[in-house]
């Protein structure tokens, strides 16, 4: 039997590839899809496609409205930035930022993993080509694990891994290597703006990092753009 | 104006006397209750009594269902135990835990407070008359604080603090505490038992513990007991 793995699955590009990564490492996956009150939608969407092509039985969509909390452009009235000039500085977060948001997620995704008896949890962050969340950062998924190993049962935290597999490639080496292990990038949705149903808006920093990574990977990117 | 605190209220009697500590330490409150799924539903009825008389402004009650996770007598059709020695050792949690969810809970709480500017978080938990969760130990809590440190903007992390005021006391100082601070212990909840209406069922760990405790200080609880 193999080892089980919970994969967190937003319906974005990162998340694909690294459900992709623990696939070929032969790892039973359990994804995990959050429903938080996202103003783009269209992500839980294609997270369901994603799980459909890529055959993976366990599916479980977990709803927690982190509108509630507020302080973010995903989940809030706050305008989704467009045509921004990115650059990743340590002091400036952008408003997209939802605070706490992969630490929650992560929790989520030990207990589901202390429940079916899984040590691997796989998270699709990057802390290259990415849009400067704190939580991304290799410093905070280090101390998120040694936390791990520390909340749930003795023998449970024993060894247990927050595998980061995208953490230091840029887009364009994490579009090569989802190629390479044949993610339908058409299934995968990154953009933020809240009114791109069948297209996506193509200027929205999530977008723009999008569209770099396509253009340097050589990759053509199935994926319509309004602009 | 005063430093804003965002405490984790259960409704049982740690969180409330935790909640009296923070507010004699003259922070603004900022309770934080969760309804997960527990069949004890009776606990967040309780937190509502005790914002009630603890004049507190602030009152979130959060949803988010632990029943999906699985794997604890506290959320499931587990039996409570009841009539159970307790003893507390390393490598036995009792069915009542639930996978991760201090860590859940904290994820929110730290949500929360780094949307509302607070940098101190209460938890009232105990690892002194406890059941033997690994999520209540000083070493989780200490690395916890390390990790939501990193997790948050640059800025709101520095200083954060998980308070833990109650993790080395014994029940009964707990309860001198609180009584000390005019805790009405009448409008806390301790019952796992889902049955636990208008009385508390005196047997299941939880109510072991809060009667001992009790009777140790030298102070009568206020609250009903089947047995």
């Amino acid at each position: 039997m193999n080892k089980k793995a919970v994969v967190l699955l937003s319906g974005g590009l990162d998340s694909a590839v690294s459900a992709a990564i623990a696939k070929s490492e032969n790892f039973d996956i359990y994804a995990l899809t959050f429903d938080y009150g996202q103003r783009h939608k269209r992500e839980i969407s294609c997270a369901k496609k994603i799980v459909s092509a890529m055959k993976i039985k366990n599916h479980m969509i977990f709803r927690i409205d982190m509108r509630k909390i507020g302080g973010s452009a995903l989940t809030s009235g706050i305008k989704v930035p467009k045509r921004r000039k990115i650059r990743i500085k340590p002091d400036t977060v952008p408003v997209t930022y939802v605070p706490a948001r992969n630490t929650i997620f992560l929790s989520i995704a030990l207990a589901w993993a202390e429940s079916v008896g899984s040590k691997d949890i796989f998270i699709g962050v990057n802390a290259v080509d990415y849009s400067g969340y704190p939580d991304c950062r290799p410093e905070y998924l280090k101390a998120y694990e040694k936390m791990a190993a520390l909340a749930v049962k003795p023998g449970a935290g024993k060894n247990i891994r927050i595998h980061r597999p995208l953490v230091k490639m840029s887009k364009a080496d994490i579009i090569r290597t989802g190629g390479a292990f044949g993610v339908d990038f058409s299934k995968t949705h990154s953009c933020y703006d809240p009114a791109a149903k069948s297209a996506a808006c193509g200027e929205c920093d999530s977008c723009i990092i999008r569209k770099k990574g396509f253009r340097e990977a050589g990759v053509k990117d199935p994926v319509r753009y309004v602009k």
